[in-house]
């Protein structure tokens, strides 16, 4: 099989022997993906043209519906869905629902949350700035749609979630997308906009994808269009310092993967309720998935009093996950996606056991249920311990993208501060404690380099929605390491398919532009 | 004389010869400006920890009574700053005025709009988010300044306002500011640090200033950091591909050049007043500053049946303005900065020529009242004419820093708007119309490529505030060729130097952390 791209409307299969997609668990080939001999040029063009158009007269309201029917197209294709992601993904029930019903869940909040936005086409920013002592003259700022297409460069690790959340934000706006998903699981996606192609709910023209290699894309781009970025720090790099982007200064927004941390209080004693979610926490971010979400947990921060239990604790619970292949209905943690994933994941642990011990697991012979070592993809869940982070370097900037976490030791609040931030920019930060101070001393401390902060105390309980769990509702993205860009954040998101603009001149016409508009204030409601 | 550096709380001076600044009347030297020597890590660290503590102790209101006394030490000294802009600049008191006094205003204005944000150091954005059933965990965002130091990089035709517009946002998010002026004409900036400093308003730390050469200024920048550039489309692409700014994601807000039009409409006929007022303003955007302003018209479109009366118009004005030494009161524009720039206008201008012709001036032998051609750095006002805007090609792409313009003939609405949206992105455009559809259809048609659009009609008359002026209370940036950047717009100024971010946790420590902080809708009032 090989996966069609869509562009200009028709489904059209690019030559070549393309790539392979693999099983990561039998090490079969699945598919391949070839974008040769596509004319990117004129799928940017037709996007910008045809489907800026069609989207362009729809209001905000009747594009929030589009949404609404694209999630329940996707809603009802759920089981091929699973089927794909256990294939290509190695995933179990549980990293399929991840991504999958996560992505249809956003769907649907930005089909809710859109309507609010009613019969606008734009949006209009505050009140009129008055400019003349007579009146006469007065400005207004206005945010506009970009006139261009919005391309998504994504991540292998999501193939359904992160391009959802993507073309949500960027079809309520009213610009089309382009989309190329990471080609190693480029399959998943190709499916959902097949399935939203032939439900005919969209446009022609407001969506299109390349399978495969990108090609001329960044060579395409012009000073309408946008890039939404999810991967590697170096590949963000990449993009932003490519000729053609930085000359036209293309809008980019970047995620990038980062070292993300969580906390236990010193208040927490082992056995506690906090202790408890704690580690809770911990097994669920370091398997879900195989650790592979750019989220997940990557540095845990312990006080050094209760550094034993800890590790005692994580690696005990280490110890009960079975790892294997997802079709077999015990095992709760699947592969990595690939032998190459694997590999980086080895030469992380290798690095990181330099300057750490390794605490539970980190065998590369390791032997999964009902797979071949040889041909699969699998890591073994590793908890290694850093006792000095001060002088630590590997552990706070190797990230093992996979089922990988390090211990570090703390000893009070400014040395946890100090530890967290060595990160350098993180997606999340975690902390669990009972003590309001402390919480909100560490939420000051690091918060500016952070994009997301969650608090457990007792209160909270196991109703927190998780470290890694993002929620449409709330912002994701960080500064520094993790890329510097901004997703979701509820409508916030639409900030970034929207220019800002202001308009000097008589209050007669500031107010007949203002007709089609909404008030801006929604997105931050 | 050798302009010192401030850093670390010091004045020092930079070793070996450095670079020479000018009189470009004259061509005599007036001083000299290095940072040899200079331990620029050092002086962003100091920022960083001691201006940083500083300011951080501060309330926004308190901030903002700051900048209230920084602007009346500058008013204060305001003689001294027309000097030094007469001598460095060749600045006419219109020009000297135009930067001085418009830095002086709006360091007033944010005085003014700062102390509506009270008593918070930090902002809250929106209400609670519910993120579970029984209201014992929702997300609250916040934008909290960035713990780093705000760097200018600045351009030579604005010394005080370039310095004064981004350090009065930058100190009333409670950012140090760390200002690298352009070599040129950094004589200007750092007289007004100067005074700043002796007036002992600042707390130590919260002011540093280089003359001379960035030296490592971008190998230093760190995730906390941002940077401000002001200047040419190519010293911005440098900036943000610099492999240190590129892997630590440093924000960048870049504003630099870009091809902006000016469009008068087609129902405005030879002597009617929009029409008047359209060739005024033409000719004050040539002329004031030399036409050294990024704002400034390089394009103005006019109906082709219109376009003899219009070129008329404007040649036989230029042919009254007197352009020479600004130190004879007859004389209404002086020379560029330097003969670099002199160069650079005349290249320019070559290229133009190949595809334009002449109406007025353009030659490179002119004679400039009171100085020698020869040492003195002056361009005479040129305006060129491009009968086939469609088909040219550098009319939309090269820019001449200097007093030029190219009249382009349009046919009709559409017309108009392809054309201007071939500068690829643009500061501002203008429009002199009293047709309400036609400049409703144009602003819509053009708004999302620039930052600002300035609309005219005879309700407005004389009352606008210019094509080329940056009022504080609006946008000043734009997309693609215009950098990408986003500048003053108000309190909205203030989100550079802030980080958004979503605390998720229980209600209790949410309203905790919303103690000390203001609602961020202010922003956008």
């Amino acid at each position: 099989m090989k996966l069609q791209n869509y562009v200009r409307g028709e489904w059209i299969e690019g030559s070549g022997p393309g790539d392979a997609l693999v099983d990561p668990v039998t090490g079969e080939e699945l598919a391949r993906a070839s974008t040769q001999g596509i004319d990117v040029a004129a799928a940017l063009d037709f996007a910008r043209s045809k489907g800026q158009d069609a989207l362009g007269k729809l209001t905000y309201e009747q594009r929030a519906e589009l949404l609404g029917k694209m999630a329940e197209v996707l809603a009802a294709n759920r089981a091929e869905y699973f089927r794909i992601s256990q294939l290509n993904s190695g995933a179990t029930e549980a990293d399929a629902s991840f991504d999958v019903d996560g992505g249809v869940y956003t769907m649907k909040y930005y089909s809710k949350v859109g309507r609010s936005l009613g019969a606008g086409k734009r949006l209009k920013e505050g009140a009129q700035v008055p400019l003349s002592k007579t009146g006469v003259f007065a400005g207004q700022h206005f945010l506009m749609p970009v006139r261009g297409a919005a391309v998504f460069i994504n991540a292998f690790n999501f193939p359904a979630w992160g391009f959802c959340e993507k073309a949500a934000a960027a079809l309520l706006s009213g610009v089309p997308v382009v989309v190329k998903p990471a080609t190693s699981t480029a399959w998943l996606t190709q499916k959902m906009v097949a399935d939203i192609v032939d439900a005919g709910i969209l446009p022609t023209g407001a969506i299109s994808i390349l399978c495969g290699s990108a090609r001329e894309l960044l060579d395409e781009v012009r000073e309408e269009d946008v890039i939404s970025f999810t991967g590697s720090a170096q590949n963000a790099g990449r993009i932003r310092s490519h000729a053609n982007v930085l000359k036209r200064s293309v809008r980019v927004n970047s995620e990038a993967d980062s070292i993300n941390s969580t906390l236990l209080g010193p208040d927490a004693a082992p056995g506690s309720d906090v202790f408890n979610l704690f580690v809770r926490e911990v097994i669920r971010e370091m398997t879900l998935k195989a650790g592979q979400k750019c989220t997940a947990i990557r540095r845990v921060l312990v006080p050094r009093s209760n550094f034993a239990a800890v590790s005692e604790a994580i690696a005990a619970k280490l110890g009960e996950v079975k790892v294997g292949n997802p079709r077999n209905k015990e095992v709760k943690m699947g592969p990595v996606v690939n032998k190459t994933q694997q590999a980086s994941c080895f030469e992380g642990l290798k690095k990181l056991k330099e300057e750490c011990s390794v605490v539970f697991g980190g065998s590369e012979s390791f032997q999964p249920i009902d797979a071949d070592p040889a041909k699969s993809a699998f890591v073994q869940p590793t908890l290694l311990a850093c006792e000095d982070g001060a002088s630590a370097k590997y552990v706070h900037d190797v990230e093992v993208f996979g089922p990988a976490s390090t211990l570090v030791a703390y000893d009070d609040l400014n040395d946890a501060v100090d530890i967290a931030r060595r990160g350098l920019g993180s997606l999340v930060a975690s902390v669990f404690s009972s003590d309001p101070a402390f919480l909100r001393d560490l939420v000051l401390g690091i918060g500016d380099l952070h994009g997301r902060v969650m608090v457990v105390d007792p209160s909270v309980g196991k109703e927190h929605t998780g470290h890694g769990n993002v929620m449409p509702s709330c912002l994701h993205g960080g500064p520094g390491r993790a890329g510097g860009g901004e997703e979701l954040a509820g409508l916030r998101a639409l900030l970034f398919y929207h220019r800002r603009f202001v308009v000097q001149g008589p209050p007669s016409l500031l107010e007949a532009l203002s007709q089609e508009s909404v008030d801006a204030s929604l997105l931050y409601a």
